[in-house]
């Protein structure tokens, strides 16, 4: 990792854990629920949707100041979805990032609370962005339509209908395309929308990042499956192997590894191919592209 | 119950049912957290928070058209917030409006999930009022606050963390303030909000609304905790003698079921006594004062 991509992921990770410090009123910091919350909010998370969304509206000259409110709700929004599916009725998981999950650290009826604090303290925030900047809220409109039910609420519920199921490789795409994808497309998204308020609708930039948002939503699903089956779990920081033995569809269990991992590859190459564009059109793309690699080859 | 009171009650109950009807998109209506959604959310609710909204803003003469997403979206925000609390992490309830609670019918999984796309989906509905209407982001903004931590989930999170103790009058009216009173005191002061957006800020209105709504959010829930003792549970369509059983704060298991009756019918004269200042300054009062006679009297 260049020491460059290391002081920009940095730059951004303290930019978001700064901001998450302090997402729910002080004077409620000892409420079990906030507590709840609080516990998976800074539990170590690679930040990896605010880091795109601040990385996108660096390549395009938006201000990250308006980008803050965003970036925390993005978060948010992640970090209750986590919650929620950890709970016995979902996934019945007990670890999460290396630690006891939220209810296992603080019981199923605070974590359920704690979730739902998060999701309503996230469009509390989304509120408080519109209000600050109006014109933002085509932004705010396209956030929330990607975290409900026809963007990650959707994912989940497909996959909770699939599991024991066989499905067919169109379903298996719309599912991640909702379940992971469509956090990360908002996450690249939002920042487009914030900056076409200010400028000329442009059509092909939207379809560059969208694509670019797209490939890297899928590579990440893809990666994250292949290392259900590669990774150890004391590196990974959640238990591994669950997919084959809850009978999830995922690409390694319906294609096998090593057509999962061609599709890994490929889809990175439209990924680049979407930052070339994006390059010769004169956009500063080197963190992207940096930051791309590093989501690849992750190992966690 | 006069033909007056009921033409209106049942003409904003048709309208907020009509607006239910088709909350999520059309192409989602097999998906199974879609069903466990509409499941709870058609299940015969009294609508009483929406018909608190379009009443005040019939007093202001609001729009109506521009009540509508508030009006639905607070609904959503209400049914949501019963699914997951009939959970078994939660109350562990099965009964519910007569009918089996939505994890009974759905599955604990889509009930959980259900509750999640009803919260998001109310907050799309917040942002596209605010898209259609940009001055009512300071309405958007007082109805997410309530909902949230500071409200409706704080209530939620100190009725929790105080079962089985013994808690002070201070902290159990701090719990139904929150718990049943923000969602109530939302509904009365989104129409003022958007009032004020066309007018000059009214101090004395803002102070006669919010003391009707306090003494209305009160009243009903000290009027849920006499029914919970006083009903017969199929007229109520609930469990009764729950809170005992459970070792709730209640004004009933607190104050004794006399002083409790006292306490309603005191409150009451406050919400009487607001509405007639409200009537003194020359505004139509009378549906309110009718729907609040209903409210006080109810049996279910």
């Amino acid at each position: 990792m260049s020491e460059k991509i290391s002081y920009f992921l940095k730059k951004y990770q303290d930019r978001i854990e700064n901001l998450l410090l302090d997402v729910f009123p002080k004077e409620l910091s000892e409420d079990p629920t906030v507590k709840a919350s609080m516990y998976s909010l800074l539990a170590g998370g690679k930040r990896i949707r605010p880091v795109l969304m601040y990385m996108v509206a660096d390549m395009l000259h938006v201000d990250l100041e308006v980008i803050d409110d965003y970036a925390a709700a993005m978060e948010m929004i992640h970090t209750y979805s986590l919650i929620h599916d950890d709970l016995p009725c979902m996934d019945d998981d007990c670890l999460r990032r290396g630690k006891p999950t939220c209810h296992i650290a603080h019981g199923e009826a605070f974590a359920l609370l704690g979730g739902d604090a998060l999701l309503n303290r996230a469009f509390e925030r989304v509120l408080l962005a519109v209000s600050k900047n109006p014109n933002t809220i085509k932004a705010a409109c396209y956030f929330a339509e990607n975290t409900g039910i026809s963007g990650m609420i959707g994912g989940q519920s497909i996959d909770l209908s699939s599991e024991g199921k066989k499905i067919d490789t169109g379903r298996l795409c719309e599912l991640h395309e909702k379940k992971t994808g469509a956090l990360i497309n908002a996450s690249c998204l939002v920042p487009y929308f914030i900056y076409v308020a200010d400028h000329c609708e442009d059509q092909e930039l939207y379809s560059l990042i969208h694509r670019f948002s797209a490939g890297t939503g899928l590579g990440f699903q893809i990666k994250d499956d292949l290392l259900d089956v590669q990774a150890d779990a004391q590196v990974l920081g959640k238990t591994t192997g669950k997919d084959e033995r809850d009978q999830k569809s995922t690409f390694v269990t319906v294609f096998g590894e090593k057509s999962a991992q061609k599709m890994l590859d490929d889809t990175y190459n439209d990924v680049y191919d979407a930052l070339d564009e994006l390059a010769s059109r004169g956009w500063d793309v080197s963190d992207l592209r940096q930051f791309s690699d590093l989501l690849q080859n992750r190992v966690q």
